[in-house]
């Protein structure tokens, strides 16, 4: 499954079998993410199952993409925008496997939630996901098509994640105070929050390495009004 | 602070600048967990609010170090070990970065315990917060002396932090169900607990760094009965 032909190519034959790689990577964790959303909502133990077992081959294929990346800076020493293009891949796939163990954590929590009487507050969830996804999903779009515009939109994004995030974990904690049975269920759900929380950083990260690649600007830590 | 000389050196002053950078920013990463445990324990709004400072110059650090590497990369072109070197340098200050995330988290929370009652509970984070120091000091000696066994002994260490965790949790969640008016105080603790369990995760990347720039081998990802 995994790209191994480019050993003997060109350096552009090297790098398009690199970023095959990583956008495989990317689909699996977009797969991973949504199964475990689903087995979350649909409160399905086997597809909260084949999420956490995804991850393994993710974590593969984050190893075998640092490994091509480096073959490909040693055979080939790459310079300006063909070294940055391949730094940026390398960490790409890093921010993916975390991705992918966001998805495995949910999927972990998903479960534990199976074993209690159902709680709605499992909707308040939804936006986090959607607003994560699309962040996540915009980014990769900014890697590939190397656009530099979509890439720096995707960074601002993250505040409105973060302010669902402190809404939706202020009304858990409230509704763990009035009904401390479901303490855990709420727990459960307050971290899955957290985890969708970090998916949308992720997302800002390889936002960022995609600006980075194309554009050899490093816009990370700005402060708001630079970044704007 | 930041030492800029090596522009015009040869490779080894270039590289020794670079390892330079990454030890001046694993220093002020243990001073800013050291600072927000301080906080939590002392109940000092002033120490947190020192360690939430430190947090951009550490992010600072960062994206020298990246650029700076880059330039090594570029300008000498290194192989086999040397450029391993490099892309250690860059990994593990990817990582000092996001602990020093999780020092300003730590310190955050400490800052809302403090203005509650004191909760004879915060003792449970004591010792995650001893075991994910000694994990984080010996992976960066691991780094410096390119010691692989430091590196590989570092990386089983975090199965007992996991552990630490779980019962932690386990603890503060009973607690909250025995006493709901504490509810927001106890979950900050589990929160904490949390953060150091991630920063024994990110320890383990940077012995699993360590590990590839001093051997070249990949640990990452290992089934249990392999990596022992």
């Amino acid at each position: 499954m995994i790209a191994h032909k480019h050993i003997l190519g060109t350096f552009d034959e090297s790098l398009a079998a690199l970023r095959n790689n990583v956008l495989m990577m990317a689909g699996l964790t977009e797969r991973s993410l949504e199964r475990a959303m689903k087995g979350l909502v649909n409160r399905d133990d086997n597809i909260c199952a084949t999420a956490i077992a995804d991850d393994e081959e993710i974590d593969q294929l984050e190893k075998q993409i640092d490994k091509d990346g480096v073959d490909i800076l040693l055979r080939f020493q790459p310079v300006a925008s063909d070294l940055r293009r391949v730094v940026a891949a390398m960490k790409l796939s890093s921010n993916l496997e975390r991705m992918a163990d966001m998805a495995t954590t949910i999927a972990r929590r998903a479960r534990k939630l199976n074993r209690h009487p159902p709680l709605p507050e499992v909707e308040l969830i939804r936006p986090m996901y959607e607003h994560a996804m699309s962040m996540f999903k915009d980014s990769v779009d900014a890697f590939v098509r190397e656009d530099v515009d979509l890439g720096r939109a995707v960074v601002p994004r993250d505040e409105k994640l973060d302010q669902l995030n402190r809404a939706a974990s202020h009304k858990l904690v409230e509704r763990m105070a009035q009904d401390p049975d479901q303490l855990r269920g709420y727990l459960n759900l307050i971290f899955i929050g957290r985890c969708l929380e970090r998916v949308g950083d992720h997302a800002t990260n390889i936002a960022e390495d995609a600006v980075y690649a194309a554009a050899a600007e490093d816009i990370r830590h700005q402060t708001a009004a630079a970044s704007v």
